[in-house]
């Protein structure tokens, strides 16, 4: 059994982890919280996450749940992360932090604080089936080689406010490994009007948008006479936690330093 | 029985056309010919085309087999073409039209001639999926409206020039006359960076390039909850043929006047 | 404005048609009712439906609210909705039956009663997509004829009971119609081992089992260097709730009889 | 520069091996043959093949151009592939071989005399791209383990006789590898009428058959929330002859001993 902690445990993707936590027999939730003053503590748990009670209460502030909990599972705010991390640091628990937008001030005081006290995974995207893609995508470019000529199709939603998606561009960022070329140089984002033959080099990013489509990639390695064509498809926003939760599982007991979603999934070989 | 004459029967399309007027048994291969001078006339058009011999020699142009056939099926030049469509027009032969290129006069002065005195199917892709799928997407936009988002995906060769594809364009084309929109004004070529959220009226179009793909067009109607997609592959460049072939068949008999290929598959109901 | 009542309105899908009523601004949400004795009765219908308070009680039994409204949307139980139908009958007030499992006897009582006293939409898929699906592949099937192999996939969620889906099996049978084949004798469920060539006539059709998918089916049309693949994909549940309610908005006011979701969407020219 | 023999040369996959041979600037074609007697043997092996002229002679049997190589194509005959194996061993001649059909007995005396006398690569399907999707989905299904439901679809030619394709059974094979499970034991081949939920071990097979499709083959990993889908499509049959001349070009110089595609395409790791 692992004793989980989850930070921002009202919020709306608090809510999404404990209710995965909850559901895991591996996993005991240990305690959650929220910033002191927050409405909701003091409140049983499952009842602010729709699960009807649980005997949890949601506290105020990770200091008066620490004791508890051997993982911290936070998808907070880049300040308040770092501030989780001062306190890991102190006793030797174990982080997973999906949160983004650190700075690299902090990312850097994450990974000394990590190395020096804690194993901490880190990653921006935590879903299991995008991690597997990604590297997938990085060995298959390597396996293949410069006679497949490499694209990417994402589809997202009518709302996403850019393009191409994250994702996709760590696609072609891995592709771009596999193929030892330099990602920057050889994306192509528009073609419109006479471009030309295809150059050996590039690879192609294109976007779809429409309706409620939560994400979908694909990545194409065509040749002559065939191709293959990697794809991952999101139908609910769940996903982030359950990788969270099976980064939780893993993290506990590991070497002090940082580890990405590739060592949870041991795709690291 | 239909008698057909092919034109440029030597060229690579005109060869195509050969072999496929011959694998079919309602029609009759009646004559071919090239221009006069050309070094394969009265070779056997069996062996130029590599069936083995049949019997039907290459004759040197239009004027020696005109006698012997009901439809003539022509993919040449756009100035040829019209030279071969005024000698039609004495003679009330039916033309199936494949050249494209063809300049607004000429457009004009074939018009004028079928009008006058024979049937003629003209069409720029005479793919009958292509074709199909062109009315299905008019007719899927109408009825669905504007609440399902509109997107194109066209994949082709890494050697194409232009981007996005015209059958890509002429699908768009299609779902714009289906929801009464300006094509022209709605049509979102390029999505790379913040492009903020989706507006209601646009129309993706984006494009996938490599290797040796032949071509392939999907039309994503995307509602929430739901889409249809609509997909069209070519495997091989034998369709254009086999359309022209089913035009041929079709035009014989016919009232003169001008027709597309949305009547020869009855699509225009 | 149509004035709608909902039958069952506290029911799982009772709450998702109430939820889309609300969201559609042509349509007022007049009244609502489950069974009398519901512990439900009484309360704010928004409340029940996790919409906040609305105004509309639930009430009990359809008599209570009959003459508030111009058109019942009804998905509760066979029996049940042929006595709604009863009722509706004396007060002309328009029907939209999505309810599943009439035996033969209620299917006919209910299309005497429409016949002589109110219109009625009746259909056992009410998504606004599959239905288009559906005439898209008839007329599809037409077109092409006997020179395209049809084969249908479709791809449902682990705990999906009965293959292949009752909504292949109607697409089948679009297929075989536009074919004028008879889909019973054509239908090849199973491939396995030695089976030979594909004959000419007949319609194959596979199934896909995993996960959480809703619910994906492609119609394919494959050709000589050419084929055509007509795909819906749902992404939830809540389609049958827009067709019905699509429905509502269009049965107000039709003269009496029966109509299919093809007649509301315009499909039947 | 490896210098290449290609035994058959004269037959349909032996001319698609010389053309592929000779467009390669790191190959050498240094020989090739057929059994004495062939009509065409003399001729000059570049008009054999369509090439026009190149000055390399079509031989009668390997002994008249053993000399020439240092590797040996062969996609001939079992009994045949055995006779040259032998020559082979006697003087260090390395060998791909893409013959199928070898006895049990044929198995050994290859594996034999390979790891006594020559290096020898032998795979069924030498397809660059299947071989990589094989090891795709022996990896993913290693790391996705039993939450995500397996299922594997193939697409192929109307006259395709037996179903499901060997290369989908071969990647039920790699998944069931990846999993720890015995695919005799989950393979599911058939999902025809009241069939219940589907079982957590169970690996699903479904075979869409049509027009002049090459070969598809998607292999699903269907999660709650998500999934992954991995594609290979063939477009031409050329890709045997592709991955053969890959395995020319690398075996060169291996030690003595028998390798697969995974070992040409660094996939064993």
């Amino acid at each position: 059994m692992v004793r989980v902690l989850v930070a921002g445990a009202a919020g709306r993707m608090g809510q999404q982890i404990v209710r995965t936590v909850h559901s895991m027999p591996e996993l005991e939730l240990a305690g959650a919280f929220e910033a002191p003053g927050h409405p909701a503590i003091g409140r049983d748990l499952g009842e602010v996450c729709g699960l009807g009670p649980i005997g949890v209460p949601l506290s105020a502030g990770l200091e008066s749940v620490l004791d508890k909990g051997e993982v911290l599972i936070d998808f907070t705010f880049h300040s308040a992360s770092i501030g989780f991390a001062r306190l890991a640091a102190r006793r030797g628990l174990a982080m997973v932090v999906g949160t983004t937008g650190l700075s690299a001030d902090e990312e850097a005081e994450l990974a000394r604080l990590a190395q020096e006290s804690f194993p901490c995974v880190h990653a921006a995207n935590m879903a299991v089936g995008v991690n597997v893609l990604f590297k997938l995508v990085e060995k298959t470019a390597r396996i293949l080689g410069n006679a497949y000529d490499v694209e990417i199709l994402e589809l997202h939603h009518r709302l996403k406010k850019d393009a191409p998606s994250g994702t996709a561009i760590t696609l072609g960022r891995m592709a771009a490994r596999g193929l030892e070329r330099n990602f920057d140089e050889v994306a192509v984002r528009e073609r419109n009007g006479i471009i030309g033959a295809r150059t050996d080099a590039e690879i192609g990013i294109q976007a779809i948008r429409g309706g409620d489509i939560v994400g979908e990639h694909t990545v194409y390695f065509v040749g002559q006479g065939e191709r293959l064509e990697l794809t991952h498809k999101a139908s609910s926003r769940d996903n982030f936690a359950r990788g969270a939760v099976r980064a939780a599982a893993w993290v506990k007991g590991r070497p002090k330093g940082m580890y990405s979603m590739f060592d949870v999934l041991g795709l690291n070989d």
